[in-house]
C-alpha cells in the first residue's frame, strides 16, 4: 500500500508544504516518502469543512452514526498488515504489541458504536409541565447531550494506533456527533495517513458529510496552535508531554472565546507496597513490578515510576530481586531519538542526585544507533525524596525509583506531597488495607484509578475505567480519555422548553422510540410518556 | 436579629479588616453595621479548614449529607422575616419577589437533598473481571463520582438568595460532598451573613466537620483572586459580569495547577418572532415581551435583550404595542448605583448609535436618588445590527432592541452572528417551525435552552433545565448552574481496580445496599451482583 505523504482536508489528499520524513528508530534512518507540513491555511480549510459538516452530523440518526463508527473499525482492519508494518517501522514497536494495539483500537470503535446504538448516554431528562401550577404555569422542559462542535485531536507518539489519529479521542468525538480535525504526531506520519485513509473511506461508505474528518501533518508547534486558536474549534483532546499539553491548554484558555482542552500528560503512578506484602511476597512483587516498569520500554503513561515502602528485610529482598530483574532485562528500541534523549537525561539527573543510588541497569549492551533505552532502578530514602521536588517528576521510560520510609507517617507524607497522577497502586493484605485507611484517603484525592495488588500498566477499555487524574496528569480530572465515558468531553446539554413534540430529537419524544433510559420527573425509566 | 458585620472562618465569626457598609439603593444611604474586608490570610485560613474537612466530608454517608442539606433549608426558613427585610434593604427588591426567591432557594436545598438520598447521580459503573481472559486476566473495575475538593463560590448581586451565599452553587458543591468557601457579594453583605449563619448552624446541628463552610466578606477583587489562586482550591463557581468572570477564569487557568472555574456571565437571550406569530398575535407577544423585559427591573441573566423579526404589518403592530407598554411601565429600584450607571451607559450608547432609534422609554419620572432604572425599547434594521458588533452586547437592565429584517436569510445571518447565550426563544406557528429548520439549527448551536412561544425569564429548578451556554454566557457550555445536573461541576470520577469489596464505597459493593441505578457490564440495573 503506497504512502502518499499526505494531509487530508476532508476527503482531499494534500501534499503541499515544507517536506519532512518519518524516522526509523531501530535502523537510525529516515523513511520514504516525504510528508508535507500543513499550513495555517490548511487548518482553516479543515475547520471550515468541519463547521460545514457539523449541522448535518448533528441531525443524523444514532443508527447512521453507529454504522459509521463500526465501518471505521472495518476499514482499519482492511488496511491489513500494511498498517502494522508501517507502524513498526516508524516506532520500533514489535509486531505482536502492534497487533494487540490494533485489536484494542478496532474494539474502541465497536464499543463506541454500541454505546451510540444503545443511546442512553445522552442523559435524556424530561420535566413535564403543569399548566395549572400557581403562581405561574410550569413549562415542559426536555434536555439531552448534543455535540459540542468541531474537535481538534492531537495524537500521542507512544500508542500509534490506540491513542493516535484513529484512537480514543477521535472515536469519542465522532461518537458524540462532532467533526474532527486530527493533527498527526510527526513520529508516525505514515501510520497516521493510513489511519486517516481508513476513516475517510468509512465516512465515504457511510455517507457522512464532507469535512467530517480531516488530518493535518506537521512537526512544529504552529500548526497545533493554529488548530486550538481557530474560532471554529470548540474542544480539543491531546495526549503527550506536560510541556506540549500545557502550551495548548494555555492557548485554549486565552482565546477570546475559551474552549475546553483535555490534555493527558505526565504521570508518576506511585506504588505503595505495604508491610504485609513485603513480608509475604516481596519477590513476587518485584517480579511483577519489573515487568510493568519495562513493558513497552517503559513508554506508557501508566508506567510505575515510584515505589514506596517501609525499610526492612522485605524491602531489602524486593530491592535485590528487582535489581536482578532490571539487570537482566534486554534494552529495547525507544520511539524516537528525542524520547531516548529525554529518558537518558532523566536517569542521569537521578544518578547525579545526592542521596539517590543507581541499584541496577540493564546489563545487555544498549546500542545507541538502535535508539535503545536501558532499564534502570534507583533507590533513595524518604527524607531525600521529600526534600527534592524534582524526584517526583516523571522520567518517561523504563526506570523506577524505590523510596525507603522509616514509618507509616513518612508513607503518608510522601503521598501528601505527590502531584496528581493517573493511578496509585497498593500492594498488601486485607489487614494492611484496614491499617492504612488514611494513606488510601490521601491517594484517593490525588489520582483517578486505584489499583489493588496489581500493576498500573494495562488500561482496560470499558465503561468503568477512569483514565484521568488531577493536574498534571490531565488538565481536568472530571473526565476520562479512555472508555465510554470519554464521550462526555465532547458533548453539552441542550434543553427545549415547551417545544412542539414533532420538532424534538427522537430521544425526547413522548413515545421514546429509541427505548433509551430517561429521567422523567426524577424517575429513571425506559417507558413512553 | 442583629447583624454582626462578620465573615465566618468555619463557625468562627470574624470582624477584623477594613470597614465597609451595605447600601440601601431605594433610600440612597448606607446601612449599619460596618462589615470588614476579609484578607488573603482569612482566605488561607478558610481553605485550610476546608481542606481539613474534605476527607471527613467525603467519607460521610449519603444520608448524613442529605440530612445536612435539608437542615440548611430549615435553618434558612428559621431566619424568618429578618432575612427578607435585610435583603430588601440591601437590594431594593420588593418583598413578594424576595419571598418567592426564598421559596426557590429552600426548594433547591431540598431538591439536592433528595438527589443525594436517591444516590444514582454518582453514575456508578462496574465492569466485572474475568480471571480466565487471554492473554491477560481482566481486572474488576468500579467507578463513581467523588467530590472534587474545596470549592470557592462567588455570589451574584441580582438574586441575593437563590444565586448567592446559600444559592445553587453552594448547595450543589456541598451536595457533591465538598467544603465551600463563599465570597459574599458586597451589594448584600448582611443578607450574606444571615445566609452563612444558617449554613453554619445547619452544619453544627448535623455534625459536619469544622471548615465545611466559610464566608468571606469584601468588595475588592483581591480577596476573590486569593480564593481562586489558592493551591487548596479545586474548583469555583461564579455568577456575575463578563469582566469579573473572565478575570477569575483567567486566574484559574494560569495557576501552576489549573482548576475549573464555572462563570455564568452575560447573555443577550435573542427572541425570534416568526411570520405566523406576527400575523396572528403580534399584540399578545408584545404584551408578554414587555413583562419579560421589565421583570425584576430587567436584572435577570435571561432578560430578552434582542428581538428579531421580519418587517411588515405584524412587526409594526408589535412595535406600537411594545412602545405603549414600555412607556407605561413604572421605573424600578435597581440593585445598586453601579448597576444603574452601567444600564444608563448602555442605553445611552444605543441611543447615540446611528441607525438605532429609541422607540419608547418609561414615562413615569425616574428618580435617580431612588436608583431608578427606566425601561427602554429601541429598534434598528438588520444591516445596522450586522455592521455594529457592539449592538449584540448585553445591556443589563430593562431594555430591549428590536431588529427588523427584510428576509429569512437576514434572520439566519443575525443568528449566525450571535455569540453564545443562555437562551434563544422562538415565537411562531407549527408551520413557522417547519419553515425555519435552518434557523433553529443555528440557534441550537449557540445556546443552552430553546424556548417555544414563551419568554426566557423564569428558570425552572429541576432535573432537565440547562442554565448555561457557549461563551460568553458561561466559561464551559458542558455544565449547568441551575438544576440537579449542577452537581456535576463539582465531582470527578474515581475508579478502584480489583479492590477488596469491604473497602469500597457502599455505592460500588456487590449487594448495592443503597439500591442505586448502576451500569454493570454495560447494563443499567439496580440489581445486586
Amino acid at each position: 500500500m503506497e504512502i502518499l505523504g499526505a494531509s487530508f482536508l476532508g476527503s482531499k489528499a494534500v501534499t503541499a508544504g515544507k517536506a519532512f520524513h518519518a524516522w526509523n528508530p531501530a535502523l537510525g534512518k529516515s523513511i520514504d516518502p516525504a510528508f508535507h507540513e500543513a499550513s495555517a491555511e490548511d487548518a482553516d480549510e479543515a475547520l471550515r469543512l468541519a463547521a460545514g459538516a457539523a449541522p448535518e452530523l448533528r441531525a443524523l440518526s444514532a443508527e447512521s452514526r453507529a454504522a459509521f463508527l463500526d465501518q471505521v473499525g472495518e476499514s482499519l482492519l482492511e488496511l491489513g498488515d500494511a498498517l502494522l508494518a508501517r507502524a513498526g517501522e516508524e516506532t520500533g514497536l514489535p509486531p505482536q504489541r502492534l497487533a494487540g494495539e490494533r485489536a484494542r483500537t478496532v474494539g474502541q470503535w465497536k464499543l463506541f458504536a454500541s454505546l451510540v446504538r444503545e443511546g442512553s448516554w445522552v442523559d435524556a431528562r424530561i420535566d413535564r409541565g403543569d399548566p395549572a401550577r400557581k403562581p405561574a404555569p410550569k413549562p415542559d422542559i426536555r434536555r439531552m447531550l448534543a455535540p459540542i462542535g468541531p474537535v481538534a485531536v492531537f495524537g500521542a507518539s507512544n500508542f500509534p494506533l490506540a491513542f493516535s489519529v484513529a484512537g480514543g479521542d477521535t472515536a469519542s468525538a465522532l461518537a458524540a456527533g462532532n467533526p474532527v480535525v486530527a493533527k498527526a504526531h510527526p513520529g508516525h506520519p505514515g501510520t497516521s495517513e493510513l489511519a486517516a485513509r481508513a476513516i475517510v473511506e468509512a465516512a465515504r461508505r457511510s455517507g457522512m458529510p464532507e469535512g467530517t474528518f480531516s488530518l493535518l501533518q506537521g512537526g512544529g508547534n504552529e500548526i497545533g496552535l493554529s488548530l486550538v486558536k481557530h474560532p471554529l474549534t470548540r474542544a480539543a483532546g491531546f495526549t503527550g508531554s506536560l510541556r506540549g499539553g500545557r502550551a495548548l491548554f494555555d492557548a485554549a484558555c486565552a482565546r477570546p472565546s475559551p474552549i475546553p482542552l483535555h490534555a493527558e500528560m505526565g504521570s508518576i503512578n506511585p506504588v505503595f507496597v505495604l508491610p504485609g506484602a513485603l513480608r509475604e511476597r516481596a519477590e513476587a512483587f518485584a517480579e511483577g513490578l519489573a515487568q510493568s516498569v519495562t513493558l513497552g520500554v517503559g513508554q506508557f503513561c501508566t508506567n510505575p515510576g515510584l515505589v514506596v515502602g517501609l525499610e526492612g528485610e522485605g524491602l531489602d529482598l524486593l530491592r535485590k530481586k528487582l535489581a536482578e530483574r532490571i539487570a537482566a532485562s534486554p534494552p529495547g528500541v525507544m520511539l524516537h531519538p528525542g524520547i531516548r534523549e529525554g529518558y537518558e537525561a532523566g536517569t542521569s539527573r537521578l544518578e547525579r542526585t545526592a542521596g539517590v543510588r543507581l541499584e541496577a541497569r540493564s546489563e545487555a549492551t544498549s546500542e545507541r544507533e538502535k535508539n535503545h533505552g536501558a532499564a534502570a532502578f534507583f533507590t533513595t530514602d524518604a527524607r531525600t525524596f521529600l526534600a527534592r521536588s524534582e524526584l517526583s517528576e516523571e522520567v518517561f521510560g523504563p526506570s523506577t525509583l524505590v523510596v525507603r520510609c522509616g514509618s507509616t507517617e513518612e508513607l503518608e507524607e510522601i503521598a501528601r506531597k505527590l502531584e496528581g497522577s493517573l493511578t496509585a497502586t497498593l500492594h498488601g493484605t486485607p489487614e494492611d488495607l484496614a491499617a492504612h485507611r488514611r494513606l488510601v484517603s490521601i491517594l484517593e484525592d490525588r489520582v483517578g484509578r486505584l489499583v489493588w495488588n496489581g500493576y498500573p500498566t494495562g488500561v482496560e477499555v470499558g465503561h468503568a475505567v477512569q483514565h484521568g487524574g488531577p493536574y498534571p496528569a490531565t488538565t481536568d480530572p472530571r473526565f476520562t480519555s479512555v472508555g465510554t465515558a470519554a464521550i462526555l468531553r465532547f458533548a453539552r446539554p441542550v434543553c427545549w422548553q415547551d417545544w412542539p413534540e414533532a420538532a424534538l430529537p427522537e430521544e425526547l419524544r413522548n413515545a421514546n422510540p429509541r427505548g433509551i433510559l430517561r429521567l422523567v420527573d426524577g424517575e429513571r425509566t425506559r417507558a413512553a410518556l
